[in-house]
């Protein structure tokens, strides 16, 4: 049975990164996808495991050849989901999670009829602004920034098939859990990959 | 939040009726409809409970008055899933289970795009057969009857959202289980009940 594709995307702070750690933990059938990038490895970041480390020519030279599922410019970094690995797992029936910002999601929805597309929101704002100062690492300018990044990434929600309120992260875990079941028993998806039941005597 | 519209279907010896009290049982949120006949009660019966027991010209004027989701005759009876307690239960938020046939089925189907139809299959015919047999209700004759009935349903799957081949009652039953949650996360379902949060300030 071919994996599902899916698309995760949620604002920052949202808890996104901990959801995604603890479905993969429980479930040996799903794998992340690793994304290409242009920015220079950091130290312990190994080349095909933590990123596929791209020049800018490779880079480019892999858009022209639409070599990539999404891709995007963050700053002055380049950011993609090479295509060829993800299709590799989902041949091998394993589910491949996609964790990525509302702009490359739209583009693989857009793309992938066949994805499942997950969008990971806060309670609320309050929540989620809550979330960010109480990690430290972000000055106020930098939590305001995201805020509002948040709230224009809320915008495109329905774009999603499915939205997880991540209140309790056992429960949306579980909620998460129970998509990846549903999808696989859908009819179209079954049909699409030509592994409907026939029923013949 | 509205309950899900349930429309489950599946052939004679398949399991249905045993994986929907399994379901019934482990969720609160879950009731069956009760159907409307023109058969007499049997003893033990209780309108309203078992069936609502109409005759002949209610259950007419009900069709004239558009009172039913779906309704077929079965040899000279009549059945039909009234619409109006199936509401009520959406209504407070209860998910609604239609274990209907799938001529009935179909036209929940094709009337109600916010229904969640599902499929119970064998996992092949030959189990099937030998389900029917250990019944040791039928004579051999409606045995094959049978067979052939369930040959023309599965011919109409493909007009069902997900396929449940009923193995491991267990497993099934979390299949089932995880469908009805997934369908709540779903945000098309959220946007046209008017319960998609917004996120507002």
């Amino acid at each position: 049975m071919r994996g599902l594709l899916l698309v995760v995307s949620g604002p920052s702070g949202v808890g996104k990164g901990t959801l995604l750690n603890l479905l993969l933990s429980h479930r040996d059938d799903c794998v992340f996808s690793v994304s290409a990038t242009t920015r220079p490895p950091r130290p312990g970041e190994e080349d095909k495991v933590h990123y596929y480390f791209l020049d800018g020519e490779t880079f480019s030279q892999w858009v022209e050849e639409e070599r990539f599922l999404e891709w995007n410019k963050v700053f002055d970094r380049f950011y993609g989901t090479p295509l060829e690995p993800v299709e590799e797992h989902l041949r091998a029936g394993k589910h491949v999670v996609l964790d990525v910002d509302v702009q490359g999601g739209v583009q693989v929805i857009d793309n992938r009829p066949d994805a499942v597309s997950v969008f990971v929101a806060p309670p609320d704002l309050a929540t989620l602004r809550t979330r960010l100062t109480k990690r430290g690492t972000e000055p106020p300018d930098e939590i305001a920034l995201r805020l509002l990044t948040a709230k224009s990434e809320l915008k495109s929600m329905s774009r999603y098939q499915y939205l997880l309120v991540n209140d309790d992260l056992e429960e949306t875990r579980a909620q998460l859990n129970a998509i990846i079941e549903a999808e696989t028993c859908r009819i179209s998806r079954m049909a699409a990959s030509g592994q409907l039941p026939t029923f013949e005597t």
